[in-house]
Order: structure tokens, then C-alpha cells, then sequence
């Protein structure tokens, strides 16, 4: 079995190996990975994360998981949907039916005699919907409380959340660094977001000591994240100056968003206010397989009543869709896809060459490093 | 040269490691590639046969094969076909002339004196026309006698064959055990030669003992095969229940068809009566490449005069195509297509998890482990 | 880091494994990669060369190359060029941003304090402009004069030349052999040029002594070449014999060309006269990664005068393109396609059977191998 990432390349980063060995990404976390309203009763959906193919439904209104793969010859169940009962799953192949609860092999229809019934058990995902997010958990180890791997405040009960989701062909460590990339801003100096919402954006920043650009969190039973605190530490950048001269100009807005940036363990980032005073904006990088994530995007706002929370959807559909998760954010997308070759066979992490503004994705890929609970290899495919 | 299956994968495998590793097929046997009436006279045809390109020709009535790479520099003759002589083929890039039936190098137009000219051979196959199919053998020992490649009886004199190929994208031995495969009659509980055809087909099978499900055999200058006696010590399974309650029936036609089932080497399936009494299907799963097959499918009948030859041709034609071959056996491809992926990278032979009716597939793995005549790799091609 | 050539292949090669290592080309040499005309006034032409991404751009008048990749995350310039100034390109990632004459790191436009401002060259590329034709220089020494990278004459002050290129999916040396092979007229006995031109073209030759059959120019501070002399030793074969008869004829034209034929490092072929007496043809196979090459057409003709020059253009655009480069050279690019499939994995260059015509490509290879300047490798990328 090859290694997903050579040992050579792995001997050559320092302080973050096991970040760069996480190409899959990392084990033992939830993950979003649809909306609760794209998971209909007894309507399974396939998905894939961190390379492993997974089938899930809904049952009286609980959601399921399991591994889209029989037991027996390795087919994909979704090859063929077969649910000749509400709690079952057989194979189209040879019929061997099991529970979408425990994931047990509860009988065979074409040996109803066979001694492997029972004795064998498809891998089932533990899942959770919370915000209408349907979360699912990867791992060997008892799950953690989902609070561990969404940040600080998601949870909150008022929060209401909206969003959507598209599958980018870059590795996911490739957009987590786009995303929380302090420096970054550049590409969005020409979004319709900054105009259309009268927005203050600099090109960069000037950081002052790399010692404050960041703050970490790491306590026990709390969520494992990264602040980057460029934005309090260092003087923004409104004018961009080639060999002496002025040559192109931040955006000089009136609102300011984006004060507070935060990456989390697993591969989610807050940003806040985004894309508006008020609101905040949560995306998760969830790994698909090596080359592709789950560009999982979206916007929080607290909402006590329900009034509020219509009068946020029409505002999300309306004008945050389209300028913010699309307009704004398809530029990221854009940059991801372009980076994604200079590191996808791996020795990107080994020939770039970062500067101060990076010392937020350092920290990130320290701390990523240093607090995941495992990491993906090919022999868990 | 990289291995075809990695020495790792080979040790895993207990019992029948020769036929993981024969990835590309088995040589010194010999396989149909086309029928009779596709071959037509002085009309190269380019072939792939484990692996190995191949050109067909038919001269004065006889076919012949050689490889289809000019020993020079290696171009394909049939990138551009030049056969300047009834019994010769130029190549197009420098004249370089081979005899069909030789292989032999006997001229080279653009240096006429060359000591190169009768010093070599290109590689010629033996070839052989039986029941309107072209059977080739691909080898360095002296052929078999054809009989015993093929299932007894197949070459009887009054038997009268028609079929169809077609190339499937996965390996042939994939292919191999789903057609002998005890418990894949479950994939065609709904196919229309069940109701078309009223035939009675279990959903599966609940089998007594193991040592009497199959019965092998290895005599000396016979074919080497495997019967599956399933049918015979075992309760045909005719409801599927799931957690007590029966879920689905299979089909309780008048006819049974499929009662004798044997698989033989190097790659060929008996099937009798099939896909009604009195016809017998013989289908084989010849190695194209890693990948891929030609799924050379017919069925035969003892027609001992002319007008029964006729009326069965018509029959073949307007019922058994349609309702078998493919009808049928699309089901067969399609889960074919689907197990590749699980085999593709030798990991399946490790993880899959067998029951009692794949007896029949462990002993044809043993048995094709013990019998074949050699294991093609990446040097012959 | 995979070599790109196994060791195990190097070892098999006898007296030109530096040859076959060099799948990826010679470094330290010059190239053509474009005609002048199409690089414009500062905008930036995306190229890939020895599989290196250049970008070129010409400002005032002179052409510049760099490589197509920013230093920091190794985005490449040409996926959203962003020109600030004219001396300058800013990557549109961070605004990192780039002398085109130095490569020099001048200014960063989201951080103008950064350290690493300055102290970084992203890598230029020396550039000519010779005949209309822009050559790259792709190597760490100095580069050499230009004139030891061409044919003998080609720089003649009142040469003329006018040509096309287009990429061809072939690996160089694929290329380079099929132009600079004696045997290969044969490919062309059909060709529109013969007809149309009045030409004789015979199918090939059968030479005497191999020691007469090519003569090596290797003098210091000239170009380095192989003549191919087969046309002055050995007899032109102008009938095909096949075991005894007379078979094919060559074509017996009214007009003598391609008398003098040489190959020269580091890959372009002279063939003059030719496609017709009074002009030269010079062919490049510029190596663009493994399996491409640009092949670089030109013909040339001394013009003393601006009236000559007019009609030659003019001859070339209506008679030259369509029957020489195209009509002609269409077969060569054919033969191409076809051997890179039996070369592509290097077993080619073991298992191949060669003739004596092939004694020009053998010198080739020896002089290639020894005289070459540095064998680009994977770690140049």
C-alpha cells in the first residue's frame, strides 16, 4: 500500500507533518456534509468523505449512515438501491441485508442459513442534525460532543443558520488556508460584494511583531482553534505601491467586516461579521478524497423569533447567495483550483516560500498538527 | 517493471495466489476472440488478447494472427494498414515485410540488402476455426489440442453455435465468478427471461455440506473444470426474509433451465439447459487487458440436419439476443462493472468476506491456481 | 522524486543513456518557441518548455520570459494576469510582484514591509529574437551564443524565414529520429508533394560500409550535428521487391531534394535543398514535457532583396504550407504518434531492432549523449 504522501516529502516539513501527512484529512471528527432538508425519509443519498463512500437516510425522521459497500464482493449498495424493509439495506448483488441503525448483517436473502448473518457488522457513522445541518462523525474512537469540532457560539440556541454547498476540486487543506489566508484579500479587491455593499476591504496588512498575529485556543473539551489577529496588530494596506509609486487602491468602504477570523480543528472557518454587520459566516473545508472538498458555506444570524429568522432567509436568498456565497466567495474558489497544482504532488509544501502574513496558517498548521484525534490513510478506505 | 499485483497483496492470499496474480490471463491456452464470419478475406483485423496486440488475417480462406508491432521500431501495422502481397504485410513506416503465416521477415523495401531480412520473426499465434469462432492461442509451449480448452462436449459434432461479444470494463476474472457465482441468481429476480421465458429461478440457495457443492475435474488431456452442485444439496431458496417476515419471492416459472453449471479453464462457463431446455449457453470472459474483458458469449444446440440449423438460427436471433444475451446477462455486466472497483486495486481479494455459495468461486480459484499453463505478465506484452 | 527514467532501463542502453534520459530534454541550450509576431506588446504569452511554465511578454520592443509561477504558494501568473505596470507582473493571489527583466521580488503589494522583498528572483529566462523567431534559453550556465544552438547558416545575414508550429503529442527524440531517419521516405511515397512538385523520392536506400554513412561536426564553439551521408553512399531503391517481385515503385520525379541532410543539438533538423531547390527546411522538436513536443517548421531562402523576400512569402503562404509543412509533414507527425506508444515506458529504446539505415540516428544518439549540455530532470520543474 502506497503512503498517501512520501516520506521523503515528510522529512522536509518542519513543525507540521502530520498536517501535510493529512491529505485525506483528519479522523476521529464530525463533518458537514448536507442539509437536513436534502436527506428525505427512506431516500438514500451516496456521499464521500475523507475517501470513504457512505450511504445515508433517514428513518422516521432520524438520519443514518453507513459504509456504501457490501461486506461481501465490495459493491456500492447505490449501485442499486434495494430497501425492501424501512430499517434494512440489501445488496442487489447477493442480497445480504443489514440494518441501517447498527449496520448489523441481519440475514441473506439468498442463504438464509448462512453462518456469516450476524457475526458481521457494515460500518455505521454516528450522526447528528443540528441547525438543519446534517453532521457526520469518521472514527474509531467514541465521538467527541459535537460542540469539540464547530466553533466557539455555533450552537448558540438563537443562531439561526443558512447556506449551500459545492464540491471543488482542490485538496481541503488547499481552501482551509485560502479561507483563513490574511493576505488573501487581495483577490477579492474587485468582488461586487465591496461595491454592492459598501464595504471597506485594504489590499493587505503590515503586521507589526509576529509574536501577537495570532492566538490560539487549545483547552480541553473545547473547540481547537486559531485567531488571527492581523487585523488589531498591524496597519491595513490601502495603497498598493510598485517601485515607489501608487498603482491600485484598496476598497474604502464604510462598513467594516471580517474583524474576527478564527480557524477550527476539524476545517472550519468563522469569520465575523460576514457578509454584513450582524452576521457571520461559517465554512468547512470537509475533505472528499486527496483532491477535492466539500466547500460547505454558511451564514449565521441570531434570530429570537421567527419573524427574524424569515426576514434573515429572504435577505440569504435575496442578496447573500449572490454577492456574498457566490460573488464574493467564487473568487476563493478560483484561487483554490489554481494552487491545488502546485501541491498536489506534494511538494508545494516543501518549495513555497511564505511571508509574515502566513504566520496565521503557520499557527493553523501547527495547531492542526499538534490537536487532531488522527489521521486518514488509505487502509480506512 | 512493476509487478501487475504487488508481492504484498500475493501473500495475503491463501490458497490462490496464482490466479490474483494472473491479472493479464493465463498463457499457453487457447480463447475466441471473433467469429468466423468477421475475419473476411485479406481484411487485417487488430485484436487485444491478454494484453498482447494482435492482427487477424484471413488468407485463401485460413486465418492467421501475429503481433501487431513491427519488430523495427514498434509502430502498430494496423495504424496504417500496407499489405503489398496476398501473403505478406509491410510495415507503413519503413517497409519492413513479414509472411502471415510465418511471422518471418523476408523483406524490407527501403534497404533491400539488409542482414536484418530472415534473421527475425514477428510473433506468430496459432490460430484455429472452430464452430464458426476464430480461437487463438497465445503461448510459448507447443498448443494444447483445442478440446482441451474448451467444455466437453462443446465441440460435438452436431452442436451448432451462434453468439455476440462485446468488450466489459472490468478484469476477466471478475467476470469469471459472477457467471459461475451459486448466489448471483438474486440480480436476476427481475429480468424478462423470468416471465418472457416461464422459468423458475430460487432467489438463492441454502446449501447442506460443503465438500459436496462442487465437484472438479482434472484429468490428464481433458478440460479442467468445475462443476457447481448447489443445485443438488441444497434447499432452493424461493422466499427472502428479513428479520422474520418474508419480503419478496423468486419466480415460480414451469421451466428450469440452469441445472448443470461448470466453469473451465482458462476462462469459459457451461451452463445447461440455458436459456431454455434443450440449449446450452457457453460464454467466456476472455482477458482483453488489466481492465477489461471481451465477453464472448453464445449458445449452442445439437442440430443435426440443416433445417434445424436454420430454425434455430431464427430463434436465436429473434428471442434468445434479445431476451438472453442480453436481456439476461445485462444484468451480469452491470455487476461486473460494479465489483471492478472493488478488485481493481488487488485490495478486494484481501477484504471481501465469503459465504457457503461461493464455494463454487473458491474452487475454481484453486483449481485455475493449479491447472493453468502459466501467468501472463508485463514482459510478454 | 521518481526518476524519469527507471535505472533499470539506463542500465539496458548501451552507448547513449544520457540520450534516453533525457526524456525531458537538454538544459543549458536554446529553443524556438514562438514567431515574433506573436508575442505583442506587453501581453503576457503562457508557454511550456523542457516542461518548465514561462510566461513571455515583450515591452519597448523586447521580448522577456519568466517562470510562470509565484514563489509563494506557486499559483501560476497566467491563471489571472495582472499587469501594475509595464515593467512589472503582480501575482493575483498576494500581489507579489515580479521584475519581467530580473524575475527580482520588487514589491509585496498586501505586506510593502515584508522581509522577503528584495531578497527573492522568481527565475528569468534569457531571450533572442533572431530571423522573427524568439528563442529561450533554458539552463543555469551561461548561456551560450546562439549561433552554436542552430544550424551552420542559418544566421546568414540574408536568409529569410518563414514557418508554423503546432504541438504534437510525441516525446522529442520520437520527433527528432523520424525527421533525421534515412529509412522514413517511405512514409512520404504517397504524399502530395511529390506529385504536385515534380519530385524523386526513392523508398529508400541500401548502403554500402556503415563507416561512410554519417560524418559528426563537433568542433568547440560551433554547432554540434551529424550528417547523414546515405544518399552519397548507397544506391536509391527505387522498386520494392517481395519475395522475388516487384511490388511498389518509388516516385521518379524530375527534381533532386533533400541531398544534404543534418541533425543538430539540440533538436533541429536542415534539410536542403528542400521542399524545393533554393530552400532550406530547419525543424525544431522542442521538448514540452514527456510526451509533447513543439515542432517548430521553417523554411528558409536566401532574399538579398525586400522584392525576394515579398515572393517568398508569398510562395510560401500559397505552395509551402499546404504541400510541405502540411501535405508532407502531416505523414511525419502520423509516424510520431504511432511510435510514441511503443517508446513511452522506455522499453522502446531496449527492445527495439534497428537497420542500417538507422546508423544516422545511432550517431544521433552518440553525439546527443556527449555533447548535450545537461539533462533536464524533475527537479528543475
Amino acid at each position: 500500500m502506497t503512503a498517501l504522501v512520501s516520506p521523503e516529502v515528510l522529512s522536509q516539513v518542519k513543525g507540521w507533518a502530520r498536517y501535510v501527512e493529512a491529505k485525506l484529512g483528519f479522523r476521529n471528527h464530525w463533518y458537514p456534509i448536507r442539509f437536513a432538508h436534502e436527506v428525505l425519509e427512506q431516500t438514500p443519498v451516496p456521499i464521500k468523505l475523507l475517501g470513504e463512500k457512505i450511504l445515508l437516510n433517514r428513518i422516521d425522521g432520524k438520519v443514518y449512515a453507513i459504509k456504501d459497500r457490501c461486506l461481501h464482493r465490495g459493491v456500492a449498495f447505490s449501485d442499486k438501491l434495494e430497501c425492501l424493509t424501512k430499517d434494512t439495506i440489501s445488496c442487489w448483488y447477493h442480497g445480504w441485508t443489514y440494518r441501517w441503525d447498527t449496520g448489523k448483517l441481519v440475514d441473506i436473502l439468498t442463504n438464509p442459513q448462512s453462518i456469516q448473518i450476524g457475526r458481521h457488522n457494515v460500518r455505521s457513522y454516528p450522526v447528528q442534525e443540528v441547525k438543519g445541518i446534517v453532521f457526520v462523525y469518521v472514527g474509531d474512537r467514541e465521538p467527541t460532543d459535537l460542540s469539540e469540532d464547530v466553533p466557539p457560539g455555533f450552537l448558540d440556541a438563537d443562531r439561526t443558520v443558512f447556506g449551500l454547498h459545492r464540491e471543488v476540486a482542490s485538496n481541503w487543506r488547499i481552501a482551509a488556508e485560502n479561507g483563513f489566508d490574511a493576505g488573501h484579500v487581495y483577490i477579492h479587491k474587485d468582488s461586487i460584494l465591496l461595491k454592492g455593499n459598501d464595504i471597506a476591504l485594504p489590499l493587505g496588512f503590515a503586521p507589526g511583531s509576529s509574536a501577537q498575529l495570532t492566538r490560539s485556543e487549545i483547552e480541553p473539551g473545547r473547540p481547537k482553534g486559531v485567531f488571527d489577529l492581523i487585523g488589531e496588530h498591524s496597519v491595513p494596506v490601502f495603497e498598493g505601491t510598485i517601485e515607489g509609486e501608487v498603482k491600485i487602491r484598496g476598497n474604502m468602504g464604510s462598513k467594516r467586516v471580517a474583524e474576527n477570523i478564527s480557524m477550527w480543528l476539524p476545517c472550519v472557518l468563522r469569520v465575523e461579521p460576514f457578509p454584513n454587520p450582524g452576521l457571520t459566516q461559517y465554512e468547512w473545508y470537509v475533505p472528499i478524497d486527496e483532491d477535492n472538498h466539500l466547500y460547505f458555506q454558511t451564514i449565521g444570524k441570531l434570530c429570537p423569533t421567527e419573524a427574524e429568522t424569515d426576514e434573515f432567509k429572504q435577505e440569504f436568498d435575496e442578496k447573500w447567495v449572490s454577492m456574498g456565497l457566490h460573488g464574493f466567495n467564487d473568487d476563493d474558489v478560483m484561487a483554490r483550483l489554481s494552487t491545488q497544482r502546485f501541491y498536489q504532488d506534494d511538494r508545494g509544501w516543501i518549495n513555497e516560500i511564505l511571508y509574515e502574513p502566513d504566520k496565521s496558517i503557520i499557527e493553523w498548521r501547527r495547531l492542526a498538527s499538534e490537536h487532531n484525534r488522527g489521521i486518514q490513510s488509505r487502509e480506512h478506505l
